[in-house]
């Protein structure tokens, strides 16, 4: 199915890695008619995402490249387990692997930081707390961080600036208070969107729900402050812990009763994991076509 | 100066952020004709890089933003200092908040990762060890994390397939050695790239030195047998280390006497450090144009 | 402030209009360094949208043309208005002309059309009843004839598939019921996004209430059974009417206590208004520069 | 067959409709893995334009759509009419539906609005008059709004400003004459390419066949002007009326011995015609490619 | 005045040179905030072609580059003349340097050929031959190519498919006959497009004219058939002469008392004429923006 | 296999070629649905080059038309062969024979004149001088030219700005001198491209071997000069002759033991060769698909 910010992502890299003069190497040592099988291998224990991606970049390069898929995305792999099998123009192969790699790798990370957030999370018994993800995506690739946070078993925030109201600091201290701020917002957002606003005080937060906030943010508040503005919502607005909340942290949020935790670490900083694609021995010269 | 791939990313995140729809807080909430001032502050030591992508990305979101910077790429940061003041409308200060920040909190999170590990390499007396970077850049960012390398001290291995000839284990396994593989190279590869190849044992380290490559790749030797290469090629040839090579590993390496050592962690798993830009009380009305 | 689609719509529209040879006729009759000024008329009472499309028409064509608007967005006008000033190459001002019109002359039909719809339901006293658009907006323009309804008085629905929950009867008989598709989205949909279902009976309506839907959309209901409906929803969820409301029936709508009516007229089948561009006497050629 | 400016047109309007975000509503309803299939009906009269677009739509959102034709370009329907079966994934069917339609319903209404045009000139016994169309098409779609005329029977005009010399009221007063304008032109224009000019008097008339005009353009002239025109002339020149033409008076301009008329309402202001696509009960899951 | 072709050439061609890596050379070499000063001068006779084109090349650059020119496009230079002065950033300067030289050097070769077979034309007292160009332009440089034949006083034939009927062996054969060619094109074609018909001998020639074509291609003729065809036409239609002429035989040619020669050579093989870029010594450093 | 640059400039000359409004005359003459064949033929004896381009050029025109090959890149043709076969719609064959000539013809031309000059060499027994291309390439074109280059036995050079260091006397009277150029270009030059540096002197020349140049260039000497510059290199340093070579002069070069000679007017100056498109009488109507 379509997905013209996939594609101008792929085209970008894969121009940044080609240019003009493309892959020398291939060109000095490969037989342009050779061809070549080659696997994508997980090689730690990860939750997989961005394979549509991985095949769309050796589509892009050379449609006769195929790529058949033993694992899926979300699926979370053994230390060592084969992903997929790739077939096709030994040159292309080696081309796409890189630009491949890197996507997959990358997307494949943040799925797996978010499974790792979500496990902490399901350790607190009947904890309803979920994860969400932030706007602080690698570049470019905002719609597929988003995906791997899902594969992760995280949900989402808002996309983009367009699918959701979200008042911060900076709007309130423009407007003046948060009730002015939600007044704005009501009278002029979007109909199907809902309004969330940032809060650092009891005082706001209470201001908030008067104005009919759909979602409070409490911004960079200690567990005692979260505690504290939870007994004060008393469950009349949906409420999201935010601000710098690492992994360790998440076990004491899990056990407060707050709705959300957003963590941007899961987009902007994840470890790439480490996947890697195995040539093997060519096959014999391919038919004409 | 043109870059065009950089303009590619920055349109592509803008857009993904923006969609057709635009920013609907800021709509609702900020006045059209609003003007602001901010202030874009690095919040922890770091190695500064992607100035130049942070201005431009505030120059498509609009013209009328100034952006005066305080310091320049390759600077160490304060732990709390202010890097740039910007100046313009106050929609457009808050519409590309996200996406300038996006892209220079990774960007020094590169240029900061290599200086800790050419610092590292620097506490040992006389070691001419140089940091390089490989491919494994964030996609659509290949240039812009070659040069966060640069800034943060260390240098580059090729930017793509494009500028040197790599030859790896998948290419001399299908054109079936070492010394075939360089033959074909030297006879087929542009008069003004280098050719690189990587060996895994002392035998193929011989076989390359023979057929005239111009540097050698040691590919996932343990401390002693690099040792052993460095004493097998008597500087007859440059040498690099390379294959998951951590940050606790250099002190070892650079007194063992090679040429290079290459980190894909600089690139694929840097952590974004910490930047934000602070919007100041808004200034009175502009004066219409 | 940057638009990328308003820029690939008239970059698109100025390609299909000037191809590889350009203007012909300027090219035989004009000199190359004749300057001009123009004037933009309002040739009937309107409601004006589109006028940054208008300029940035200009703009693209050559940035050396001037346009001083005397009027803005939203304004009526009087039946024989001047709604600009420009000046410029005078082959500039030619190529521009036709293109640049036909973008504001179908913008300011869309905003007189709702403009003369909120006329109608201000005539009802104390009609709470907003306006809203569809998405059947002229491809290309969807940002655009988004403006326009609101310039006319109007308010906006959902601006693409993106920014709001809207099931309707395809989506209903996919999964089987009112019930299961809210369940479903409850379940999945964004967190910042509203949930909108379209009934054509009562007996849905209740189920939407019961399942917690933010609007539910009364489709192709005659005025009797909106109001019925109305009666059934005891203000707990708010009202859309929707399905070839005219003109005509909007006083009736505009009685019956429901929250909006939502008109694909407006910006499918709206009459494009009268503006054209006069040009004034060449000015003498004009300085190097 | 390749058509680039409709190919940047739909993906401009696709682009608008689903954003980074895609269609959350089919994303939280509907399995990734369900077929459908759908019909395209007219829901009134009409002359159907556009199908190509249409189809080209679906092709762009996910080429495992197919889309088979009953009618053509051309065609005129019944009341109550189908016009194409349409199978594929479900939520690609969903997703190119508004967007298909939007294009197929307003290009449908130019050729019916054309074609009504043509049907009251043809009930002048005699007539030759021709409807042809003018630039005041929808932007973007200069070359489907052409096509749609010839789909209702009509003539075009110019496509751009680059397939004619049209000399008009601003060229004549830039250059101080009717004959001074030709004969620029005559000396300066393409080869392939015919001479029309404008003209509001049978003065002008007669300097223009003097100067050798290859059309005429009676511009804003009442009936008897119109017919004094064709007086004048003599059949030495081919004339074309302009200016406000309504389908009203079509039929005496029909009697009155002119070549053409062109009306820019046809393109401009023809009402979008309607046409829905119903979307069938889903097809069990669909076998995996 | 926006040319979008011209755009997109330029940067297609800067990027084939830049890449992602950029000018390794100058990065290496020359500080960033060098300027400097450099001159474009004509090394040989020419006629100037391109150079709107020259400044756009550094225009897209780097913007602070200025270009200031001493001549203009169609004027013949000196064995040694200045054409140019640039100033601005040095690394830029060297950047533009041979993609801007690429494309004035083969217009300007264009232009030169061009007035070379005016100048042979114009030997021959009273002759009206004049020289037309083909479609056989340089790949992206349609638009520009023809404008080089203008200033190197040729004359355009048809710019593109799209703007005069060219009926052509191949369609004569596919519908027939030279008559029903010219049955159809007056029937379908564009009312604004003449009709040009190729024929191969006289008695095609003589029903092109009954048929009313406006002009006749006489493909690859005998000076001798050529007189006959013209004897036969008696100024009843205009006659180009076309296939395959060389220089040499123009002077016969002009003799003959056809309308037109068109020659394909002026844009496949003209050779590019020599003109370089001299920088001269950097200036100091700049002073900050 | 994907090339971007390729598609960019192919889908450019089809645009300036096809505009809004097509092929006028294969649309007023030939029926939508006639299919037809057609042969390429190579008009005189030649080098082949730019085979993939000119079907790639027919594939964007429409997937249907089918392109068979019996000659290969860089095949010499006889004077009159058969170069392939084509089958597909008609108008399609049309639309896409002049834009794929246009650029088959160039590059042949530019094979052919590369295989006259290696040709030449060749008939010096016992010389090792090789032909090199130069950045000289027709704009758009690089890849392809480069290529072209090869397919008539010569190599390339650098193939932008990326892929190599060339110092020349611009750089070098920027920085003082040529042992100060070559010191900066070792310390920042990317690690895996060779430096190359252009000299006028003897005196220069050494400074260049003893600075470490890996490859100078001798700028515009006599042939005697040239001889004295292998006598003082001794083989310590690749040497390239360039400046305004002609191919007479090759002969004399040949034995002078330099092992390059750049020629630009390979690709600056080639004549195009001679191929031409042979439509054969059209198939009966094709089946509806």
């Amino acid at each position: 199915m379509r997905d013209s910010y996939l594609d101008r992502l792929i085209d970008l890299s894969l121009d940044e890695d080609l240019g003009s003069a493309g892959d020398v190497t291939s060109a000095a040592l490969i037989p342009e008619d050779a061809d070549g099988r080659a696997e994508l291998w997980a090689k730690e224990v990860m939750v997989l995402s961005g394979l549509r991606a991985f095949a769309r970049t050796f589509e892009r390069v050379d449609p006769r490249v195929s790529v058949e898929f033993e694992l899926t995305d979300g699926d979370r792999t053994l230390a060592e387990q084969r992903v997929a099998r790739l077939e096709g123009p030994m040159r292309s192969l080696l081309i796409g692997e890189r630009t491949a790699l890197n996507v997959v790798q990358r997307l494949s990370g943040i799925a797996t930081a978010t499974a790792r957030a979500v496990f902490v999370i399901n350790t607190v018994r009947g904890s309803k707390l979920k994860i969400l993800d932030t706007r602080k995506t690698p570049p470019g690739m905002r719609g597929l961080a988003k995906e791997a946070v899902r594969h992760g078993g995280g949900s989402n925030h808002r996309v983009g600036l367009f699918d959701g109201v979200l008042i911060k600091d900076n709007h309130i201290a423009a407007v003046g208070s948060v009730g002015e701020a939600l007044r704005r917002a009501k009278a002029n957002a979007p109909r199907l969107v809902k309004i969330e606003i940032e809060v650092t005080t009891t005082r706001q937060l209470e201001e908030a729900i008067a104005e009919g906030a759909h979602i409070v943010m409490l911004d960079n508040m200690t567990d005692a402050q979260v505690a504290e503005a939870v007994k004060v919502a008393r469950g009349r607005v949906e409420l999201e812990v935010s601000g710098g909340v690492t992994e360790d942290r998440l076990k004491s949020l899990a056990g407060l009763g707050v709705d959300y935790v957003s963590m941007g670490s899961l987009t902007h900083s994840a470890r790439a994991v480490d996947l890697s694609l195995e040539i093997l021995h060519a096959t014999p010269k391919r038919k004409k076509r």
